[in-house]
């Protein structure tokens, strides 16, 4: 997990392989490497110093030559644990570097560090990437409501727990727009919609509890629940969202109470569930006692039409906890997000948030507050829109040329996604290896779904049209490749 | 858990009591408050209300008539849970009401959320709360900080989960001051301290792990480990804090790994460690293999003199984790923090946090750059210092006049709290609600010991030294009554 920012100066007239052994001295003398730090590969690290793997191993060579270093049983470097002097040989090794292995929460699946790793690097053109490019985020309004901000006088003491009351007005009356009837005393504002389903995990059931969900979902792609002991179950879609008509057995045979949906615009397939379905979810849920969880992140992003209503417009019962956030819309770095539902609910998720993190930045609240209370929300709105509009129908027009006899897909209607099915083998992790070896970086179906063998999710929010050119049929020819070395081999 | 933020409008020709009738059957029939729904008592809803306990009982008569809520086995008032129509019989209620109990995660102490919803009223005194008055934060140079952000540009994605790298160079600036070595790659950005805790406790150890502490413990009054199946062992403290001569057989006795400590102006003695100690404490955790996550909240606010150095500044084995935070100094509702250790343990941290909440609000983490880069930090603390001496001095003074025959405490030499000792019996959670009923606000030592039975944490941070005029005397008297009925019932 080291992850240096450090690079040697070339100027010097210390030779580099001189200053990377200074370096790394003085990492593990200072504790920053304590014993039993794994070191990156010789090939990682001469990428992350920038310069050549020689370079790199005559460093280390030395350092192992001191005692600094030695290999470990699976052929890469460890910072030594043993005593550097005979007479510290009392001296225990910190818990540090085991217990990070033994904690509760899981850490993110590989692919995931690997994209977050990349997303971060420079050159990359990022074709799976689930928010908008920041030439579609507001600049110019952010600054003006910071201006606006700069004028007021504030409480900069710790923040009501369950979020400042003006922002949950403001949400509140956002929320209404859509149908739904919350006052302020039943949302809860939180650091993004995922902490959410963090909050959720911990404070609202027990221990080894099921929750059912689309498969594939975005669920998979996180550890929320997981982490905290419970099991997904996935349940089958079709076109038309979640197939409902095996909701009640699957409740039943899972002991199920939970149901986690998101069925507007839904990551990673795209697609909307209709109102017919809508409804039958309701009764379904309300026939086998299940709660909801609806996830809202892409219902106002539609670019042809409005979608139906949300669940939560059609609950009287205090059956469905919404989530919603602005970090698809507006700013992603605000990490402003909420959650609407019954009061007694919204109470103990606020307490829990509480001891989590003491409720969310004043300074972000107070940004979505003016930001959805002065209307440029909406203005905003639809402005993306419309390049969504036009960024979706450039990445369809792209995939009719390049893919069409090698995958399907639907049209989406809103949000970010187009769920493409190779309709050649290939694998999945070769495939995001070698597009990443380009430059292109993905978001494999298995993600959303550990069983899937031929899904991409690809994003038409982020990269521009230009990258879109080039990393389309770049990709189209990655396909062919892989495609064409499974055939020979099988 | 319900709190309702409305009140009836008495202006209006409708009668209050019908008034609260129609809130009330709305919140029902709208799922706010679902079937199982807890109803406040009569008079707690007559005190939110704003009315007298006989209207709310024409109100909750009314519904109760209509079948809308009933009485439940404890003589409190519920929302029915059985069907209002015979034709909706199959419906089964939602998880929530029963779940909201059996979540993983504990609830605050009762007392705590006593504190918390007091904290929020108007007209009373807070005279045991752990941050500085409002009079003491910098809003005018909050709003210059904005305005200045106003025209920057930058980049609204979502953060760098570690922390944005301009903030990670500050802070390790900002703690070289202290003589704590860490480049950027070793700090991690979190929302409050409170934050660090809550990532260490499900992401570095396995559960049921036990931690040492200080006892009492500011680790008492919170459930950051607790809730994640840790168990707490309290240690005894003397005035040059914590003794470390039985570390090491309560380390091997409960195969402990980790020690949580306090040492300077620790919460809530105010003591701190001598240097002695410190040295010694190291030594002990050397020998036991103990790793140690020092609390530095309170080390830059000094009054009399500066305090030994940060056990951290000690430390060149990576056996330490310290936080700092800017909550206790600049803003609370700012929500930042942060973690400096080895670079493996801040980068398990870091993924974690990632899946928690996806990094802490960058506008946040700017204005906190921009604070400590720009010199404020230092010149406010010069400020803050001076005026915690003022208000400490103003609060010995009162006890000595007021408390001098019923109390014993020591001189704090920095941070915000005097933690004294009642020489005469008094049930402290009757000393609190006769304390809140007179409008003073404690934090009694039971929150920080379960075992505590004779200390009040008071803190000369947070109230004025007018408010401690009228506060102390008051305090004095009560405590003097309740003693004298102890004595005549014992």
């Amino acid at each position: 997990m080291l992850n240096p920012d450090w690079k040697p100066d070339a100027s010097s007239p210390l030779p580099v392989y001189k200053q990377i052994e200074q370096y790394i001295r003085e990492k593990v003398l200072h504790g920053e490497w304590p014993p039993g730090t794994r070191l990156p590969s010789h090939r990682a690290l001469s990428a992350l110093f920038g310069v050549n793997r020689s370079t790199v191993a005559a460093a280390l060579n030395l350092l192992s030559a001191s005692g600094l270093l030695e290999g470990n049983r699976g052929g890469g470097t460890v910072v030594r644990s043993g005593p550097l002097e005979p007479s510290t040989s009392a001296v225990k090794a910190p818990i540090w570097m085991n217990a990070a292995d033994e904690g509760i929460h899981y850490p993110n699946l590989p692919v995931i560090q690997t994209i977050n790793r990349m997303e971060a690097a420079s050159g990359v053109i990022r074709l799976g990437t689930g928010e908008l490019s920041p030439e579609l985020l507001p600049h110019g309004s952010y600054n003006q409501l910071l201006a606006e901000l700069s004028r007021c006088r504030r409480r900069l003491s710790y923040p009501e727990p369950q979020g400042c009351p003006q922002l949950r007005e403001a949400i509140a009356r956002h929320a209404a727009a859509d149908g739904i009837r919350a006052s302020a005393a039943s949302v809860l504002v939180v650091s993004g919609s995922l902490q959410a389903l963090h909050l959720i995990s911990v404070g609202l059931l027990p221990r080894g509890a099921a929750i059912l969900t689309e498969k594939p979902s975005y669920l998979y792609s996180i550890h929320a629940f997981q982490s905290a002991g419970m099991k997904l179950i996935g349940l089958p879609m079709d076109k038309e969202g979640l197939q409902t008509e095996k909701l009640a057995d699957a409740a039943a045979a899972y002991s199920a109470s939970l149901l986690y949906t998101n069925p507007t615009f839904h990551n990673p397939t795209g697609r909307t569930m209709s109102m017919e379905r809508r409804m039958q979810l309701l009764e379904q849920a309300r026939a086998s006692g299940l709660s909801i969880i609806e996830d809202g992140a892409y219902n106002e992003l539609w670019i042809d039409h409005e979608p139906p209503p949300a669940l939560k417009s059609l609950d009287s019962e205090g059956r469905v906890l919404y989530t919603g956030t602005l970090s698809k819309s507006f700013s992603p770095g605000l990490r402003i997000g909420w959650v609407i539902g019954p009061e007694p609910v919204i109470g103990r998720l606020a307490d829990i948030k509480m001891q989590m993190d003491y409720g969310s930045s004043m300074l972000s609240q107070e940004t979505a507050a003016l930001w959805l209370s002065s209307g440029r929300h909406e203005a905003h709105l639809v402005h993306i829109r419309s390049r969504l509009r036009e960024r979706r129908d450039h990445l369809l027009e792209l995939l009719h040329r390049f893919f069409l006899d090698i995958a399907e897909w639907d049209k989406p209607s809103g949000g970010f996604y187009i769920w493409i099915k190779l309709t050649v083998t290939v694998p999945l992790r070769a495939l995001f290896e070698a597009a990443l070896a380009e430059g292109i970086l993905l978001n494999p179906g298995d993600l959303y779904d550990r069983n899937d063998r031929q899904h991409l999710r690809l994003s038409y929010a982020y990269a521009s049209a230009a990258e879109m050119n080039g990393a389309v049929p770049a990709l189209s020819a990655i396909v062919r490749r892989l495609a064409k070395t499974e055939r020979q081999e099988s």
